[in-house]
């Protein structure tokens, strides 16, 4: 017996065509720890964007109900020459009613429960998904447990990493998205200074409202000097950026340099010896990062992605982090939304315009 | 009592001029494990270059004997400001015979021996230095021993470095240095693989005369399959880059990158698990370093100095490496000069415009 919705597909061929489409699919019946969940509501994520949409050009796309023909430019295309023909289901995470499960008792256990999910099919009526990361919601909705994982986690992963590695305080250089928000509370919670950059006054504004102490204005002309203070003040030599492309890492690097040589007593051709760390966690700018010779060789700058992070931080700590998020979805772990869509939804020239942005706290929902 | 001599100072004013001198210096006694060197030769490094030249304009500089006089454009004189004002000596090792020592036990055994020395200063006819990092050269000549330290200790480093992490293959961007021509050696002897990447076919044609296994002209147009080859050959995702600046090290990790993604069964829009690993030690090209988003999530990238690595790895290590240096100080570590200059010699305009090239295998040896 098995179970037929609609569901979203991506392809992009060698040419360079992306298409999007919503189709017909079939659902195997679970096994072992399998479930499978009828979805009500999945988040799109800036880490969906990179499959769903990319570098595409959606301005200039060919678009009929449940289908969008674009196409990808160069470098962006050859660059994915690995998913060239292959037509991929789309969605990290999301929430829905467990309809069927494997024989594992894990699974059977979820039976009939709403769950949140990391089936990384979620835009889908219907998803298959690992018992073991599914998270009971009890009385929550869909939409309070829909983005109960990627930034939750990663939010939550960012600190986790950072005591890790012996640190009080965390520089992030989106504040005020949703991320950043939930960081911003988190971090407050446990007592961990935090360094937030921003690009407008309001979101200033908005993070200073919800208790930051540290927030400065990369649109502002002083804006390495009030890095520097905040760095400083905090010691933030470790900090997290979704951005990639671009200055922006470049920026906290020397900001946080001059900082420590501001400490040294003698000079020294190498720089400081304060070590400075920085992870990209996303691409929001796909142009390449440039990295100037301006802070001596005690810098580390490595990509960080959610899951082999909980792998290295084993499953004991991942257990703690995920019933973190549950005890509190509806305050630390909130996610708002601007926009539901459903499956067609997603695909319209006015969503994609928009959600592709990834504008700060303009997320859209889809309700499949 | 104290002693005179002639030394090298390089200073950089906040107008961006920069000069560098000869003149008389005092040199205090030495007290506890210090020791003062008569020197007798020392090696203008790449390392040393960052402070002695920079990136000033020596064409067009102001030459009388013993003194330059250039001007160092920006951004780089902003990015020095650290050091406006100050009157720096430089030479960060050389080799010479002790001729007044500190109490300490260590530093007296040293008396009237021919040591090799890590002063920072030693462009000069004398020079303080720390007993704990001299090494006794026996009978081999000042030339043999003045450059023990800082290549050899690199190289030695790299392939320490690369075992604690648990790596059978390295990559070096500059196979064809006087230090890659070293670690080629080290590496035939140490069973760990080397993937050396040279500029011209006479480089590449000396290294394989040297036994090395895997060369790839970066000059070649293809250059990123032969890379790719040699990555695949090797398991070397694990590589040090000297130059700093430009596309090297972006080269590198995506070839390291599409080596794993050929290697992968499933497509993932993250890139592949394989953790990819380059560090920095060097600038010698000081344009910004570009990074594009074409390898995932599963890199980092370091800069990487010796003093530090040295620190980290603990006084055991060095303590060895110091001793497989000294052992095979004229086989495996030995260094070639194409010139030998005297302190004065060191500003003429044909000698600065020489060795600030920094070409492959031209270094020079002062002899104060």
């Amino acid at each position: 017996m098995t179970t037929t919705g609609k569901q979203l597909f991506t392809t992009l061929e060698s040419d360079g065509t992306l298409t999007l489409e919503i189709a017909e699919s079939t659902f195997p019946d679970p096994t072992g720890n399998q479930v499978l969940v009828k979805m009500e509501a999945a988040p799109i994520n800036p880490s969906d964007l990179a499959i769903l949409t990319g570098a595409a050009d959606f301005e200039n796309a060919d678009y009929s109900p449940g289908k969008v023909v674009a196409k990808m430019p160069e470098p962006f295309n050859s660059g994915s020459k690995a998913r060239h023909g292959q037509r991929l289901p789309a969605g990290n995470e999301g929430a829905g009613t467990v309809v069927a499960t494997g024989d594992a008792e894990m699974a059977k256990a979820l039976m009939g429960q709403r769950v949140s999910c990391v089936p990384g099919t979620a835009f889908s009526e219907y998803a298959i998904a690992d018992a073991t990361m599914c998270l009971p919601l009890g009385d929550h909705s869909a939409e309070d447990g829909a983005s109960s994982f990627v930034n939750p986690m990663t939010a939550l992963g960012f600190v986790e990493n950072a005591k890790m590695d012996g640190q009080n305080a965390i520089l992030h250089t989106v504040g005020a998205s949703n991320l950043g928000q939930m960081l911003n509370r988190i971090c407050q919670e446990d007592g961990m200074d935090l360094v937030n950059i921003v690009r407008k006054p309001d979101q200033a504004e908005l993070l200073k409202s919800q208790g930051a102490k540290h927030v400065v204005n990369s649109s502002d002309g002083d804006f390495m000097d009030q890095l520097k203070s905040a760095i400083d003040a905090t010691g933030a030599f470790y900090g997290f950026d979704p951005i990639g492309g671009g200055k922006m890492v470049d920026s906290c690097f020397k900001a946080m340099e001059q900082v420590a040589v501001k400490q040294m007593t003698e000079y020294s051709r190498y720089g400081s010896n304060q070590p400075k760390r920085m992870f990209i966690y996303g691409r929001l700018d796909v142009a390449p990062t440039t990295l100037t010779p301006s802070y001596g060789f005690g810098w580390t700058l490595s990509g960080w992605l959610l899951f082999p992070f909980l792998q290295s931080a084993g499953r004991e700590t991942m257990a703690r982090m995920r019933k973190r998020v549950l005890d509190n979805l509806t305050t630390t772990f909130a996610s708002s939304y601007k926009e539901k869509v459903d499956l067609e939804g997603m695909l319209t020239k006015e969503a994609i315009l928009d959600y592709r942005r990834m504008a700060t706290g303009e997320k859209y929902l889809v309700t499949p």
